[in-house]
């Protein structure tokens, strides 16, 4: 008979706010760069998680200025440019609109970036980490829009934060009258420092760097303002040696989570082979899992509920018979793309991609059972 | 132009593991009953929370004998009774058996039951804070017992946890075959402490009590084993003096968060009505508000999903005229159950009832805004 049964536990209330287990303390984000003060990215654990929501706590970061400490009650979102009327909202204005709650994915374009040319990182977090997923509630773009009006001729949005680097990305009108929402709301609380606080817009399916955080602007216009983010960064140079410009759908992706990456199996026989796909463009219809790198696949079962610009866990019994193996998932969507092999996006745009790196991933299993990153 | 935006941020990992912001510090449960060392409960903040998904860090708790701090590793489940085989699960076994991801929310069936004979509480904590709503992944009890096996005669499982109150339910076997999972994460993550890290049973729409934390033992029987806390505690105690005991699926139920008691209108015009609506026996249909007191009634909106036992987000716009109001909301679910007035719920079981209120709540807003809980 364990302590913890024989005597009372902890008080009630020892903590109004709970946090995790201290026998989770590994459980972190973890810097994957840090260029200067403020600047850098943090990488979600996936291998530590389950199901499709991101806590709020670990939720990548991806900082150009660092994160500012908003008073809220100073903070407002301006609309204006090609307006019928330049409104400005307060936070408590957007809580009187009608509001809509939506699970979406965010990943940053650059998430599996390193792994464009060679195997680079040892395990999920490093290769898959500027990836997570929440519960956003905020309100519908297209109703600030109807407040505020617009002329004919507008088809673009300058989105701005209010972050020393002002962040800044050009969003077309089309997909704010679509499904973008300003949001106040991540997984019930209000957003976390680090993701927005107190507004972000959020630009679902879209890659991560367009969903500007600490949100203090919009201003509409007949073209793309052709910002700092959107045009030296975040472009993808194709082997002509042109940049592919706006890139912002994010494709369509998969990943095992469990084996991956740094695992060890412990023992031969059954095992769940379970992880996440998603796609910028809808819904995930399909997820094949290979467990001999690719020569023959097997549907996996996808996991509780289906949602557009979500990621959608999948699973698949495994016997582990205690053979090298190489284990690799591809994603179908229901706009009919299929995510493709490094070797086929290789030929289509050269070494020189960065961003928006979708292959499939392939992880080996070595007869000790010890779980790698491969390069396939 | 702020501060803030005007100089870099805070840097990079600042928090491995992320916190809210300073300014929502007032946002946080709060102790609701405090019996002895480790007995009692806390109240989620539901006026403060946006969505469905309850924070991991602001899910009420109600204990019995404090909260254990459990090392996963000396922790497992054992599963005996009346079945073919017992068996001892490690978290490591749980992990490799197929897993299952669902939201639903767990209810307190205690909660509201401080307003059955009159308004007791000032706001939505403390009438309906015993509420909270998670994405849940675990083992389907199913499989577990597909393992076990067990005798044709097998009625019923005692579950039990390994806190110092060793709390012990008896859930029917047909419930544990249909829905039940093994849960060893919420919200992506491990359980947290006061959740029952590292295992909980989660009993999909039954009374929040049988959702038995710090899980280490089911043990399968012919009859229910009228433990402690299903007999004199956990029955509705009837008009004529009996006790209705195993009364286990919570029944259909709404409130209207925003606005409820404590806050105050700022100002005349449009506004939205928001809440949220649950039932024990499946999915939401229909929530219809009223603005009079229950004269008229109109449908508001299911905001997102409608997922089966967990919570649905309603709305509705409203132009307040600067008019006193009663809000008011009822619910509707699949299995043909319709939330009903106090005075016919008081018709029927009399004074006595104190858990398994799920009447229709009632809020008054006065002409200078003023939001109360009222009895009606």
């Amino acid at each position: 008979m364990p302590d913890w049964t024989k005597k009372p536990g902890a008080p009630i209330l020892t903590h109004p706010y709970g946090q995790p287990s201290a026998f989770e303390k590994k459980v972190v984000r973890r810097t994957a760069t840090q260029l200067r003060s403020g600047q850098g990215s943090t990488l979600t654990p996936l291998a530590s998680l389950r199901g499709i929501i991101t806590p709020g706590g670990l939720h990548f970061e991806r900082h150009h200025g660092g994160v500012p400490d908003i008073d809220p009650t100073r903070h407002s979102l301006m609309v204006h440019g090609l307006v019928d009327r330049s409104m400005q909202f307060s936070l408590d204005d957007l809580h009187r609109l009608p509001s809509v709650s939506r699970i979406h994915f965010i990943e940053c374009s650059g998430n599996t970036g390193s792994e464009w040319t060679k195997a680079t990182r040892t395990d999920v977090q490093g290769t898959h980490g500027l990836l997570s997923c929440s519960e956003w509630t905020g309100v519908p773009l297209s109703i600030l829009l109807a407040e505020t009006g617009f002329a004919r001729d507008a088809r673009w949005i300058l989105a701005e934060g209010a972050d020393g680097a002002a962040m800044s990305r050009s969003i077309p009108l089309a997909k704010a009258l679509d499904d973008v929402i300003v949001a106040y709301a991540q997984n019930g609380e209000a957003i976390r420092p680090e993701q927005g606080y107190p507004l972000r817009l959020i630009c679902p399916g879209y890659e991560g760097n367009t969903h500007i955080k600490w949100l203090r602007r919009l201003k509409l216009g007949r073209y793309p303002f052709y910002t700092r983010e959107e045009t030296s960064k975040y472009t993808d140079l194709m082997p002509d040696g042109k940049a592919r410009a706006f890139s912002l759908t994010m494709g369509v992706k998969s990943v095992i989570v469990r084996p991956s990456g740094g695992m060890k199996l412990s023992s031969r026989g059954l095992l769940e082979i379970n992880g996440l796909a998603w796609s910028g463009h809808g819904k995930i219809t399909r997820v094949d899992v290979s467990t001999d790198g690719g020569r023959t696949w097997t549907n996996a079962r996808l996991d509780g509920m289906v949602l557009r610009k979500c990621l959608t866990k999948f699973t698949l019994p495994w016997v582990w018979n205690g053979e090298s193996s190489i284990l690799q998932s591809r994603a179908f969507d229901d706009s009919g793309n299929i995510q493709e092999t490094r070797q086929t996006l290789h030929n289509r745009y050269g070494d020189n991609l960065y961003y928006h790196n979708n292959a499939i991933q392939s992880w080996s299993v070595s007869e000790s059972g010890d779980v790698s990153n491969v390069f396939i």
